[in-house]
């Protein structure tokens, strides 16, 4: 298994907290030893580091801790290998172009074999993972439906919760999904939220000593929402995703979803 | 105007010193300050960093230079900005995924705003840039002409010259493209090469003050052909690409191109 973290803002804002406590589960408090990688919007661009080594003592994590990059969008995985070996094609999260937008997707979990019978159109893996190949029939399901970006991109959430729906039946699927604007989180077993708002407050790591108080980091208008495998700070209330949920941020806020999710 | 930098080895190797040359042109030595990125090959794995920020004093730049990454193949530019914005999505070198490769595309020049007619098919600019609307067109005719990749990669090298050959009509146009195994370099203007191998010597940068001795820090079985704008070292014999002219390189080693090439 893997943990996952993503982030929605709406100001470019700095997930060196969390990437803090995130960090400390590839090798130090968690088993996430196989690699990680963090991909950050800065407006439809890209900025991604992808590490094969252990989270905890990398170099280019360090940097990322040391030198805060501003984001409104970001993605982040740290990864115990379960299907795959543990390389630099292997490490999440995985990147596709789809419409001129950079979509990025990252998994936790595992899938049944059965995943690889799936069909593959426009997008094919480099590596090896389930994962992998997982987001290249979703966003290749996306395209084929899609070949333009509808107006309205709540069809196209509609059509990813699907997709999600049909990988969930074929193991643990928890994914985090995002072409810069919209931030998708995907539920089988474990995957929490929080947003941060005016009133800001401390908040304390579970993983490392360090405690933060947003009230000096932001102002009175930022919206903050952090997602991830497990709550990243113990004295503040996360939400947990139920199974088969799906959940959508644009701005640090959560999207209002117009079908009726029935599936859990 | 922009810098380009390449190399293709037969053993993992690290370009810390044409790199440090390289970025002293970010802003120092030369007034591409409009950003930079590189792209390290692992494999079929991609590790690829952009900073909109100057070469010469970027802390990711910096992280390159005092933490090796070894790689076989490896694009690098830093860019001087003429059309599109200085922004991330705008930072060579640019990525696509073909058959399960990353493809990495860097260009130097200016293309006539009649490029932009060029149909596009399966990839689509995220930027602005007429770089990266090249390399969806050049990328999306290999496609179309090669869905699958074919047994004998000589007839893509074939059609990414004529492609090339289309684009040089259109203004200046010297490239790097890889698909991770062969590096293939393009030139209108300007666009140098050399290949390291045994009897290793000493090598002293141009731009920089310092100088490495290879016999120190290679094998007699290293080969090592390193790409670029202009010559990086001062004290041995580069070659120049012709206008027009096409070389492909493979573990270091220049390949025979099959094709007789008229064109400039």
């Amino acid at each position: 298994m893997c943990e996952l973290l993503g982030m929605s803002a709406n100001v470019p804002t700095d997930i060196c907290f969390s990437f803090t406590g995130l960090m400390q589960r590839g090798g130090e408090t968690g088993p996430h030893k196989d690699g990680w990688g963090i991909a950050f919007y800065e407006g439809k661009g890209l900025q991604a580091f992808h590490d094969p080594a252990p989270s905890c003592d990398s170099e280019i994590a360090r940097l990322i801790k040391n030198h805060p990059i501003k984001s409104k969008t970001v993605i982040s995985h740290i990864r115990q290998a379960n299907v795959g070996n543990i390389c630099l094609e292997n490490t999440h999260p995985f990147t596709r172009e789809l419409w001129g937008f950079h979509w990025t997707f990252a998994h936790n979990g595992q899938l049944d074999p059965k995943l690889f019978d799936l069909p593959l159109t426009h997008y094919h893996p480099i590596g090896t993972t389930d994962s992998e190949y997982a987001f290249c029939w979703l966003l290749g399901q996306v395209r084929e439906q899609f070949p333009q970006r509808p107006d309205n991109f709540s069809e196209v959430i509609e059509l990813i919760h699907c997709c999600a729906d049909q990988l969930r039946a074929l193991g643990v699927f928890n994914m985090l999904l995002t072409e810069s604007e919209y931030l998708l989180a995907y539920c089988t077993t474990k995957l929490s939220w929080i947003t941060r708002r005016a009133p800001f407050g401390r908040a304390r790591l579970t993983d490392a000593e360090l405690t933060v108080d947003f009230c000096e980091e932001t102002t009175p208008n930022d919206i903050v929402t952090v997602i991830a495998t497990e709550p990243l700070t113990d004295n503040e209330q996360w939400r947990k995703l139920q199974t088969g949920e799906m959940i959508v941020f644009r701005e640090g806020v959560q999207e209002p979803l117009s079908r009726c999710f029935g599936h859990s």
